[in-house]
């Protein structure tokens, strides 16, 4: 079954084609002329696209309801109208990825993917903040996102050690512009650093992560921010950019630390320090580790990340091999970093939330009955 | 020397004269009459004690000015102030104590010893947050509280291990109403659970600890509470008590689980999954762990809260002695109670901030020159 993987973003949007054996047939990645418009970029990029059979999309946020991957049919209205409901911040370019191709092709089947979905699997324990009783009321809890590439690199890593993955306890590290670990025990997330919303956590690009909600409390008071203004700050002028005043990109940031500015040193240093915390903290919800899995952006571009992040958590066993660390093989990025045989071991995932979204839709598709 | 040491809160006044030999001479606890009014219960608790050398007094904010204990005798009437404005939500009460006694005993030297001493040894990687860059210059940074605590129970529990603290790694577990741990390396805070302010971190007993910061914004947002109403919510009816609906005492929470209380247990069981990532968090900030130690009216009164907690880091080699860790030896609380000579040792500590004020206070009146 060919399909056609939609990850439509609020600024951009990739399009791949994926023929019945996982290889990709057509890859476009492209900025959008307006924040959420497609324009006629959807239409350019599809005019010389091979043919599918089915579509699926990546969709942020599934909430509660939505714990699978979803179906959409032209039909389905009431289906895409709960979607947009649920996370009207978050949503609205898939949904209208989703619109716009029932249009051009009305008869193929279209699947919503949620990045919530793999962490539904969180025990209560997890996914509970210690809020006054009335506001759990209104649905406040640990989604967790990120789910399609946690799932993708989880099965991948399994798949590079030869061991099933049901039996082993892997932290995952999506390290992008957004950044979450997921703690995966037996293939199923555990626990997670995203939570309500893709703030909460590690340090990223632009986003501050975790901070004391007493200092918030502060911020109101005192400085009379308005809540817009208190979201832009956190979520856009936070994160390394706020720290380093250089830049949201890691590379950018270790660039300057190297020579030797010192607000991009104490900013990878806070984004490290955060990053073993966090790793450690994960463990503790697996109650021991056999592998940790490095992805996305940052976390498969970065052997100096992964060198720091490591040299910290020795005593969880780390041990990196230095060599398999700094040098990609040709062809892929997928290998183990940790010393032979090391336990836990370390690894490098490409981050493929396509093939994730793929598999997803085959298995929906042929799902018997 | 004696020395009088006070720990002034807005609702309890606790009293005790510690002898030169450290033995305790009086110890007097009482609540008062209004928030924030000794009335004359100061006086009356005064009014048998038996003659001292010096005050020492427990204040809970020295923010970045005052790293160490304070000098305040009849004429520092300037250092007050400095003191009233830095945590004006925090410091009255020791103040209101400091002239109350001014007044009675003018002659007497006065000592402020502060909660958040202890962790200015914080490397920058520990006590910045990722925020804007403008929102640094606002003081905004994590200070740490139950100083007094920490210092304590590493210092002691280095000596129930006969080890100096000079050589040990330590994460120390104040578990009370309010609770935080400090990553203690080599006798200094590295690492510590609360903030700017001493609502982040673990679940306390009606306080949140951490939260999404863009589930606060959510709640701005769309249940349009005033900065007031969500102080109140997280600060007071959160935590163990916002989980269970029972209580926010450790242990009417257990009674009401053992009784199959779904609420309660779940509260229990958030309250232990939070404490283990946040221990583990700290071991990364530590690079390896010597010992657990538990203090505080629920780490020193709960052997079940020691067995749940520790029966989850075993990956850190952490084994609990069970026998040791449910037997009180007579006398004292004070004790190993992991298995003989194992690595990490894990230990009970009575707190003592009254005995760590009393240090505080000699050392300073006792310096030469």
């Amino acid at each position: 079954m060919r399909v056609l993987v939609v990850n439509a973003g609020s600024s951009s949007l990739k399009l791949s084609v994926l023929d019945g054996d996982d290889s990709s047939l057509m890859v476009s990645e492209q900025e959008l002329p307006a924040p959420g418009g497609f324009g006629d970029v959807m239409e350019r990029a599809l005019r010389d696209a091979p043919g599918v059979d089915a579509i699926g999309h990546r969709v942020v946020h599934g909430g509660d309801e939505f714990t699978g991957p979803l179906l959409l049919d032209a039909a389905s209205e009431s289906r895409l109208e709960q979607l947009a409901e649920l996370a009207p911040l978050h949503n609205p370019p898939a949904i209208a990825a989703i619109l716009s191709l029932q249009s051009v092709w009305p008869d193929l089947p279209q699947v919503a993917c949620f990045d919530t979905a793999f962490h539904v699997t969180m025990p209560p324990e997890a996914s509970t903040y210690a809020l006054p009783d009335a506001w759990r009321d209104w649905g406040l809890r640990r989604f967790g996102f990120h789910g399609l590439s946690h799932a993708w690199a989880s099965r991948r890593a399994a798949g590079l050690l030869g061991v099933p993955v049901e039996q082993l306890r892997l932290v995952t590290a999506h390290l992008g512009a957004g950044a979450s670990l997921a703690a995966v025990s037996g293939g199923r997330s555990v626990d997670t650093t995203m939570g309500f919303t893709p703030l909460e956590g590690l340090v990223m690009a632009t986003r501050s992560g975790s901070v004391d909600p007493g200092l918030l409390l502060w911020v109101l008071r005192h400085r009379h921010l308005t809540v817009d203004e208190l979201e832009d700050a956190l979520d856009r002028r936070a994160g390394l950019w706020g720290l380093s005043g250089v830049s949201g990109d890691l590379r950018e940031v270790l660039l300057a630390a190297d020579r030797g500015d010192a607000r991009s040193q104490l900013a990878f240093g806070v984004y490290i320090h955060r990053l073993r915390a966090e790793i450690a903290a994960m463990v503790a919800a697996l109650g021991g580790l056999d592998g940790l899995v490095f992805t996305g952006g940052a976390g498969e571009g970065s052997a100096r990340l992964r060198h720091e992040a490591c040299a910290g958590l020795g005593f969880l066993g780390i041990e990196l091999d230095e060599q398999r660390n700094t040098s990609e093989p040709s062809g892929t990025r997928d290998r183990v970093v940790s010393r032979n045989g090391g336990t836990p071991a370390v690894l490098v995932v490409q981050a493929r939330e396509d093939l994730e979204i793929a598999r997803q839709v085959r298995a929906m598709l042929t799902r018997p009955g």
